[in-house]
């Protein structure tokens, strides 16, 4: 169980991200201390060499100490994500898509670091559109080898992890020919630097992209083959091979890959997204019971800044949220294991187009949402949310990618209408639907039944509303499909929210607290997206009036309990890594420390400008 | 005119950004082409390197040719705001507040870069509560001196631009104390740092205050000043004295402050906010054109994005957003020079509360869309638009600073909100309003009146649409300050859209085309602020159809003049600095270019790996 209650506070442990390696306390406290004495060691060439370190002590062997703090450094820089395409995709791609003998060669070496590999898909010119890569391989029956070739720029891959100056191998994604014939789509191990000196093998060209937004410790790259040569066995051949002589031979489906997929983004949801708008909540909500303004009674010390109701108006939205995010990851990821059960021990496929649709749903409005709160909590900090010292910045600059990588939302959004479109036309002739879209099939209620404000905060009335308007939505789809996977992820969110707090039923406190912040996080939604309860007369202007005052009571319920809501993440100040979000409320003695090893602080000599005066 | 139709494409002449030196253009290219080459020119080291040359060079005279090649170094590195306070703040304040004894000494000084200053308000614990400001300047009459200190460490001011590394002199904000008595905040000049060597005076402490979102090249510093005494006559005295005996004398009023902040707030407007959102369509409508996804026919090419109605609705607001807040731009700083011309020839201030409310809240409003504008453009352009080098995400870590600084749009609401409220009941106590809310004693209009989809890009449907949701916010607005301040700059800005429309009946072909993209900003913006509309019942559900079926008519009407209308605002592509931005639309060949000059891909020497191999 994740929910313990302790004397002192609400003890909520989320997910930890996973650890690498066990060091002991004393080396990572020792470690960010140089980190933040340092300012920019996470400069590109020095997490390059890291990253490079790291290859080189597990290639020629090395003490585990050694091992442990270069491990640690790069952790403590931010790198939980150093290898990430190695160890998330790399590994795991081989293992799905490869037969035995493929596994039993490859899966070890790169388990053991003696190969770095990355996933090399995304080409300059083409993303989320697979059809239209560009690379091609084509096999050469006479020597029983397929040859590689980008035949334009815009060929090149483009932005795979680990690819910049890590890799020694690439899954290369690329039109398969053979036969004189394209086959589409299909997987290729292809070694690009040696071993022995790092160097790029002949035909491959290979470096970095440049700086990003953020994931600076990521050395995301560009790859260029040119008649690169690989003998037959490199390609993945579970579900397709290209037999000696160059028959293109199918053999089972593929279909499995789409789950891989749903892995990777539901893996995405509480490692990455979730997490940043948590953090954030963390830093905002602590400061701002440091933070003072103004004073309401001459005499008396300035307000908290918590304490306003705009600030809270800001605030606790974005903490609800976290809570209703999280348990709908965690429901969605039953639902994951669930579906693996049914796939592996029947093949049974038939749950694997409704795991698809909410996965791709929730990862656009889960990461859309989280970026916009982070951002939110930021700016709710004033000037020191744009210093980078308050953590703030890079929380948002970090999680922003993630609203393009693993799927651009639009494209996700326009894949989870797709299948609503199709589930309602099943409606239409009938048919059963999958469970987590049996509500379109279900009469339509077409006034919302609340007269006082106390009326919206029960669930029954919220989780209605949000019911109308998904079913609404649905049936508008054809014209307005991203408003249709809105209204259903957060229809899905809102009832499983309200799911949940019925099973804490034996832990009153608990479920106490909980059930304000899901119904802060309903009706807070309700008056975002207010038009779509008005628009077809679900609920009266007067009605949503309601609901504003219902709102404000909650966020007045939640204010006391707010800190330790936020302090039960149990983020240590290590992973917050923010001046004035520690958990101590030393906000404005952090910044000012944090300041003074600033490089800038350094002192110039006079003999430097000298110089400079004299340079040209 | 800022409209001129040329043969080729609409020209459109925005404002240009002040030109600090006239260089050659083959000096800005050379030097343009250094910092691409160089990558991260722009680290505080170098910059403040520069800041201090420039510095030194002014001090200790030096050719013009060297001055114009450090001076447009520093612009080539977006370092137009290198001294910003300086020229902006620091001599402007000495001239408003400064008495022509002390104007004739400190003036020359600064403008010829003999000091430079820096302006110091804000303090670590205090930013927008000016009341609340902790720094202390006493008078003691027995050395006729004033004596400066900072109590505590929130007192210590906190984020002053040009101060880190290059401000000799400050403008310290303190609370004035004289015979025991508080005065409350004045304006006084201290010494900082040595004319000789630069190095800090006694009792002082400056350095800078680390790493930001963006401005890196602004060396925003913190100031401790313990002890430290400055003469008589350094407080700025044109409103306030101090007389030898310690007598505090006010004389006249210093409203004309305010006046300062509200031009402060229009150069803000033209210079930062909008175009940061004009630059990010021209980036994002350009690449949107050279970017392809998808065959809508088997056989053609891959569609350009620009032709997907999802992507027009991403982008074409925003353009019609630039024009929108250009347009209200101009007429603001025209309305500034008339309120100008009545104080400061019959000293008449009556406007000034019109004046400071509207621009308060055009500030608040400006700021956020555009940030949030930047960043739909950033998004739009998928995963390179996560790129440093598509020049969009510094365009919005650069923006976004801009909902912060010169008033924390929170409190600029509340500011503009308190004016409305102020307005209101002279309304109900039958006195006249200032012109620009007069609309708040109309008559309310109940219905609107549109019943074809046509009817909504009729002028004057929507702009009493958005009248009559101002005036409603406005009556409600006791509870809901932040829609009524939102309701009423918004209505301002559509209705100066529609009467600047009228002005170019002259010249057709121009207000053909600007007028579909004021039609496309006023139904973008009922489309989102859907339930204000919906509300009362002003408009209907199915009204709202028509305006969403009008909105896409006009998507359409916007995609054949995009590319030029973006193109007529004239960047040049050093001005934007985007490799998937530029004019030529060689988007994939200036990535590729420009990453290959990362320092990442410079050679690692394996001796490198080796050392770090063997270092612990």
């Amino acid at each position: 169980m994740f929910l313990t209650l302790t004397p002192h506070s609400l003890i909520i442990i989320p997910p930890k991200p996973k650890t690498i390696i066990n060091w002991s306390f004393s080396i990572h406290d020792c470690l960010w201390d140089i980190a933040v004495r340092n300012w920019l060691p996470r400069s590109p060439t020095n997490i390059q060499s890291i990253h490079f370190t790291v290859c080189s002590v597990k290639r020629f062997g090395t003490s585990s100490r050694r091992e442990k703090l270069i491990l640690c450094h790069s952790r403590v820089l931010g790198a939980d994500v150093a290898f990430g395409i190695h160890n998330g995709v790399f590994i795991p791609t081989i293992k799905e898509l490869g037969i035995e003998a493929q596994i039993a060669k490859w899966v070890p070496l790169a388990q053991d670091l003696q190969i770095i590999g990355t996933y090399a898909q995304t080409e300059l010119g083409h993303g989320t559109y697979l059809r239209g890569l560009e690379t091609t391989v084509t096999f050469d029956p006479s020597n029983q080898e397929f040859v590689i070739n980008m035949p334009r720029l815009s060929s090149i891959k483009w932005w795979p992890g680990d690819l910049g100056r890590s890799a020694t191998h690439a899954l290369v994604l690329a039109q398969l020919y053979t036969q004189g014939k394209c086959q589409g789509m299909h997987a290729f191990i292809v070694q690009i630097r040696s071993l022995v000196d790092h160097s790029s093998l002949p035909g491959v060209t290979v470096g970095d992209i440049g700086p990003k937004m953020n994931f600076d410790q990521v050395d995301n790259g560009f790859l260029i083959l040119q008649n690169v040569h690989i003998p037959r066995e490199n390609m993945l051949c579970r579900y397709s091979e290209v037999s000696p002589d160059g028959t293109y031979v199918k053999r089972g489906s593929d279909r499995i890959n789409y789950f891989s997929m749903v892995l990777t983004r539901t893996r995405l949801l509480s490692a990455e997204i979730i997490p940043a708008l948590a953090k954030a909540c963390v830093i905002a909500i602590r400061y701002s019971v440091v933070r003072r303004q103004s004073k309401l009674k001459p005499g008396e010390m300035e307000t908290k800044i918590l304490d306003y109701q705009m600030q809270q108006q800001k605030l606790f939205p974005q903490l609800a949220t976290v809570f209703a995010f999280h348990f709908m990851a965690s429901s969605f990821e039953a639902f994951c294991n669930q579906v693996k059960v049914q796939i592996k021990s029947k093949g049974d496929f038939s749950s694997l187009p409704e795991l698809h649709a909410l996965s791709a749903g929730l990862k656009a409005l889960l990461s859309d949402v989280c970026s916009a709160g982070v951002e939110t909590c930021r700016r709710a900090c004033g000037g020191h949310g744009y210093s980078l010292l308050s953590g703030l910045p890079s929380l948002y600059t970090r999680v922003a990618g993630s609203c393009t990588y693993e799927g651009e939302n639009t494209v996700m959004q326009l894949q989870t209408a797709r299948f609503l479109m199709n589930c309602l036309s099943k409606v239409y002739s009938g048919q059963p639907l999958p469970q987590s879209v049996s509500y379109l099939s279900d009469l339509f209620s077409t006034r919302c039944c609340g007269t006082e404000k106390t009326d919206f905060i029960k669930p029954p009335v919220y989780t209605k509303a949000y019911k109308h308007r998904a079913q609404r939505s649905g049936h508008l789809m054809f014209s307005l499909c991203f408003f249709c996977c809105q209204a259903h992820c957060q229809y899905t969110i809102v009832n499983n929210f309200v799911e949940t707090m019925s099973r804490l039923q034996h832990e009153p406190e608990i479920q106490q607290v909980l059930q304000v912040l899901c119904d802060l996080y309903a009706l807070s939604g309700i008056l975002a997206n207010a038009e779509e309860f008005l628009h077809d007369g679900y609920m009266t202007g007067h009605q949503l009036d309601l609901v504003t005052a219902s709102q404000r009571d909650l966020l007045t319920c939640v204010r006391k309990d707010a800190v330790s809501l936020v302090d039960a993440f149990d983020y240590s100040d290590q992973q917050l890594h923010s001046a004035i979000g520690s958990y101590d409320g030393h906000a404005y003695q952090r910044l000012f420390e944090w300041a003074q090893k600033a490089p800038m602080n350094a002192k110039v000599p006079f003999a430097l400008f000298l110089a400079l005066s004299s340079c040209c």
